[in-house]
């Protein structure tokens, strides 16, 4: 260290003596999930902990869960309105506020996870989000991405369209949508019912997310049939911030929030990952007889069309929601392609038949 | 803020006037590439920035690539004798330093970017590149990702094994090794050579990196078959720390610049595979008449036994090898079979139809 900075030194001894009583700044952080909750709500109790390590305790958050702040789905008018200075949710909850945030979650037969990311940071994805997020005084970052979601427990084998007319299934949002269109019914039921419900055959399927958080509900236990996913290929969180209190930041600390809240996703994803793969393993294991089962093809052709439809609605709707549309229908055009060739032929033509 | 800080602010307002003079903490970066190289230079000089930011700029490094220290593959040395305090390069150039230090890069047959990522960060894959890596006064972080690397430039179809015998490739390291071992040529000649190499015949195919790189060198317009990958499916690069140097560092420090690693990483990882989205659309609109060619089932066959031997022959070699081998294959079983119902299912049974 420089002697130049003799002076500074010392203050800055100074000002490590201080933290232990208060930070130089300090955020409220609030939640869409139950305190604790695997993966999605403790990454954002380590983005807390980054945060605090990185910037030498001169950043403070605290973090509230909805069992403190009790509105799972408030968090847009949070920190819209300030009350909180930043949130950590999905985006596709508010469609209610504005239809345009429902594209930054996930599309039914869209982007996977690297194919994602690479449209948000490389591809505009972001800029779009924010172009959306700016009219509602709210900055946002990715925050995190389920990989892929499975298509759901069934109790009974899906053989052709006709077996989805009248079906009974939890599948909330855009996906419910598209299932309607085949005639299917979705319903939404909450959270600590679902097993129950599949159980009781008042549900005849349902979707949760996949390996890495359906071991703990035990679906496995009672709906035989797991379908390979379709309608959420790569759910990522995300993190809002009050553009006022952003904007109103040091460079450094701004810096500090968005990038550890990119890191964090990224450390969240990996989790995913992680965690699907150990628990498929062990969910084979206990429950031999699962199957997985992708949909036929008319099932999906069916879906597709079904989605298809829904997103021309969509994209008629405004310039911009057609921009977005455009956006992320050119780039996965485009990346699938190089998917294709790179992932998808290695895993089709080298390493399968390792298995 | 909080008036009790009202000396801490006054005083880092006072350390804030010493940031134009000089940084608290000055440190020196050393990779292997030439400066301003696509991605992985390019990156680096984002780490820096990121680092000084996030840091508000009490920590600055200075950026050294190889046209300044003359030395690409001399980064493990550099920063285990502290001549520089960080690297970035990759692992797999510094085998006849350590053996170990192979399996932190990609293996033929193995991890895709994903899978590796979640070995590396939640299966124990850094810690053991730690334990590798602390017997020579280093730590290392990911730093980032190439996504698959493709099989080559060829000049002719290869249609079955025969058609390797004696073939001339320029493909380095491992993979090299692996296809010595069904009777082909592997042969080192340096970048800027290549091209007239291969369009002379003085080698048959080669292999670079995939449609991100490969574009700029020209290689499509001489050898009409791009195989797909098999011998580096998801090559990391590595930051190296000198480890006496990090552990004097106070912890907010040695947190910006770890996290800012993985974090600039994970960003490299994005562009690569923006960027080989985007070039491979170039090439083709170019080139349409590039041919992308799977290597046939026996080729694939041939490779994966030669690898297995080297592979049996590197894991006898020490207990840590061993333990290592044991750990990637383990965790890419369990990994893959996830993989295989995820992404691998929706490409396959979903997304593919959209063509």
């Amino acid at each position: 260290m420089k002697k130049i900075l003799g002076i500074a030194l010392a203050s800055a001894a100074l000002l490590g003596s201080s933290i232990a009583t208060a930070a130089e700044i300090e955020l409220k952080l609030a939640h869409t999930w139950p305190k604790g909750f695997p993966i999605f709500a403790t990454s954002v109790d380590d983005y807390a902990e980054m945060v605090g390590e990185m910037s030498d305790g001169r950043i403070e958050i605290k973090v509230d869960s909805r069992n403190k702040h009790k509105a799972a789905f408030g968090i847009f008018d949070f920190v819209k309105n300030g009350q909180y200075d930043i949130g950590q949710s999905a985006s596709y909850y508010y469609g209610g506020k504005d239809p345009d945030t429902l594209f930054f979650t996930t599309m039914p037969f869209g982007m996977t996870a690297l194919e994602q990311y690479a449209w948000f940071h490389e591809g505009g994805g972001l800029e779009l989000a924010n172009e959306v997020y700016a009219k509602h005084n709210i900055e946002v970052m990715t925050g995190g991405n389920t990989t892929m979601q499975m298509g759901g427990w069934f109790r009974d084998e899906i053989k052709s369209i006709e077996d989805l007319k009248g079906l009974k299934m939890r599948i909330p949002g855009f996906g419910g949508k598209v299932m309607a269109g085949v005639g299917a019914v979705p319903t939404n039921i909450p959270p600590g019912e679902l097993y129950q419900a599949l159980e009781r055959g008042t549900i005849d399927a349902l979707e949760w997310v996949g390996p890495s958080l359906d071991l703990r509900m035990g679906f496995h236990k009672i709906a035989p049939f797991y379908y390979t996913g379709w309608h959420e290929p790569s759910t990522e969180l995300m993190y809002f911030f009050n553009k006022e209190k952003m904007d109103s930041l040091p460079a450094w600390a701004s810096s500090i929030l968005l990038n550890a809240a990119k890191l964090t996703g990224f450390n969240m994803t990996l989790q995913s990952q992680h965690e699907s793969s150990e628990n498929w393993a062990a969910m084979k294991s206990e429950y031999p007889n699962i199957e997985v089962k992708n949909f036929p093809p008319e099932v999906i052709e069916a879906l597709r069309k079904s989605n298809n439809d829904l997103i021309t609605a969509e994209e008629s709707r405004s310039p911009l929601a057609a921009k977005i549309v455009a956006s992320q229908s050119d780039y996965l055009k485009k990346v699938r392609r190089w998917t294709e060739i790179g992932d998808w032929s290695y895993l089709s033509n080298v390493a399968n038949q390792a298995k």
